[in-house]
């Protein structure tokens, strides 16, 4: 039994991500491999670590790819730091910050949470005040989480945890290239993201950045592969061999201790994804999502759907418009993507039902992916019976203002 | 600061793998992306596992991709199954046997191995010996070995480990789509592999096979996500989210619970593999790699270098030759690299400045690859004052008494 090439529709996904690769981004993978030692290839996974530097806004010598998707670069990040019995704090804003809970609990932390309501973010002085309570060995966040589609600020937030003998760490997955990630600003340890949403990549890669100050927590845990080496740091080893950031550094570093097999193809596609931000600018990124964020929630609420959560919060690149009464939802998405071939998304636990997630990021934080997605919104919200008014002119009036071409 | 679009110089890489990519399997690749719950997607997800259950030659119903490299795979296996105090016993052939030692340490089990001397492999007898002494929870085993060039023979190994109570695991990284990996057969429980080697992709994605009765044990440890189901099942929650195969199961079932972001662009290309091997023919395929294999330890035996390991045994898509003495085996390995473009590889541990590893896998096993790398190896000893006689002749007649075109 077998099937035919692959041939996916045309879709323009609108959802919280995954969206839309950027087409120079699929052409950079379309290269052909090189051995992982050759010194072109490791060339090029130096390349991508200064790429990614610029990306995450940081000096981190220690910033490079894990192989996997965003969620690998999590418990990487946990793993390698967290111990049995070590304390953890999460700033829980929603459902990522739950799975921070979730992988704290699984590498054997002792777990202390400081929660959000759904759709607000927490402010900075319950954050002061929960590091200084907790005194945990790691405080962890998800900066902007879909499931609310809030974004915790966290400028000043690693001079408290310094000051506390805290390590921090951050999930930037869903704003790495989009929002204003500021990795030494912040003063954050470890941040991580995915490709898959700002930065306009298929899923599968993941960028970490880490301080020196986290790497020499890690590297006190370091314990070489057999037949590599023989030296041991005193402290506990890693729980994950795959996730051992202290091994990791050492492939990615002068050394080249052989760890795993690079992944090839996705590298070339991360450090494309790269090149595509430094190209246009961080600032001048981060205004384009601003002004398309600002249109769909701004187009969403023309058409009579409110927009969810605190506005002084809401992360620019996902929108969620709270779906109508007795409109059925499933058939609305069902009717975009069929009809439209536009992709939106529905919501998680609480959310579940109430609202849709549009995205605009990457690739698609364009002035034609938003109209388009609200033109057809509206024509199907229509087609259900209810009588959506007209959003576009208002999201245009949004982009003008802010001088997106 | 920013870098040149990717670029690779042209590499034939005739090393333990990776190996150059298909060119479909890129082609495949380049597609443009999808939600990961649109039904177009999840129907490749389905189709992918169907194909993989006729790459692994087995009805095993749970058959699909890890995200990530091979070792992710192994991991995922390992860490699913065993808990803290649990037995492992490994059998240990080289340095991948040691990579299975010392993930089962990371998972907290009580790692036992009976060991090959380098070269050779273990008797069936002493395995069987061994588990009926150890009575372990899983028997772990590596296939083919690449740091030796050995492959284990493992027919009768599930029905030994069934008969006391254990369950099987095995590498299959360096051989699946190359050499005879018949999972059911064997009667192994997982299996796991990387697309890198035989399979002609690149790395960063790993197909997996479960048996329903090491299902059974691992959805025993079923703890679904926070905020996306209640159910949980008696035993201890496995120690990685990113690996828990439970719920990776429930990504890959139709109850489709959210997990990860499936990496889109990986699982076209693991698609594409898989598909290139169920065109060809399994059997077709283990023996076009047999006739390179053989015709690559022909060409070196012809040319004055001993061919290394016991050959009853030998793996047919990597060879490992002796360095002859008084050659410097760097130089050698860098003239391949710029003055013919062939990549061929060094060795680890004990057989590290010994031995150099020939690969002729997936889109490289092929009558010019062979005859291509022999050409220039023989060329390149000579350039560096070692008179090597010609190999080629003897290649051709293996390839043409084995009737590969």
């Amino acid at each position: 039994m077998t099937f035919a090439e692959i041939n996916p529709p045309a879709r323009l996904l609108m959802g919280p991500g995954p969206v839309n690769a950027h087409p120079r981004v699929l052409r950079a993978m379309s290269a052909q491999l090189l051995g992982q030692f050759d010194p072109e290839f490791t060339g090029y996974m130096n390349e991508t670590m200064a790429l990614y530097r610029q990306v995450f806004q940081t000096q981190n010598r220690w910033t490079f790819l894990i192989d996997g998707t965003a969620r690998a670069a999590i418990e990487a990040a946990l793993v390698s730091v967290l111990e049995p019995g070590d304390r953890l704090l999460v700033a829980n804003i929603g459902r990522f910050g739950g799975l921070l809970e979730e992988i704290g609990e699984r590498c054997g932390a002792e777990v202390v949470s400081i929660k959000a309501d759904w759709g607000q973010v927490l402010a900075f002085e319950d954050l002061k005040a929960a590091i200084e309570r907790v005194r945990p060995k790691l405080f962890a966040s998800v900066h902007g989480d879909t499931s609310t589609t809030m974004a915790q600020p966290l400028d000043g937030i690693g001079e408290v945890c310094r000051a506390n003998g805290a390590l921090s760490y951050i999930d930037a997955t869903a704003t790495l290239g989009g929002m204003d990630v500021a990795v030494d600003r912040w003063g954050a340890d470890i941040v991580t993201a995915g490709l898959q949403k700002c930065l306009g990549g298929p899923s599968g890669s993941a960028p970490i950045t880490i301080s020196d100050r986290a790497a020499d927590v890690i590297m006190g845990r370091r314990h070489i592969e057999r037949g590599l080496g023989a030296e041991t740091a005193s402290g506990r080893r890693i729980a994950s061999n795959y996730f051992d950031l202290a091994m990791l550094m050492d492939y990615w570093s002068e050394r080249r201790l052989n760890h795993h097999t690079e992944a090839t193809t996705m590298l070339y596609g991360a450090r494309e994804c790269a090149r595509l931000v430094v190209e246009e600018g961080t600032q001048a990124r981060f205004a384009r999502h601003a002004a398309c964020g600002a249109a769909m929630a701004a187009g969403l609420a023309a058409m009579g759907l409110e927009v969810y959560g605190d506005p002084a919060y809401r992360m620019t690149n996902v929108t969620a418009g709270l779906i109508p009464a007795g409109v059925d939802e499933a058939r609305v998405r069902a009717a975009m993507r069929t009809d439209f071939g536009i992709e939106i998304g529905t919501a998680f636990g609480p959310l579940q039902g109430k609202v849709w997630r549009i995205g605009a990021m990457g690739y698609n934080a364009t002035r034609p992916a938003v109209l388009s997605t609200l033109a057809a919104l509206e024509a199907v919200l229509r087609m259900q019976g209810w009588s959506a008014a007209p959003g576009v002119d208002a999201a245009q009036a949004v982009l003008a203002e802010r001088d997106l071409a």
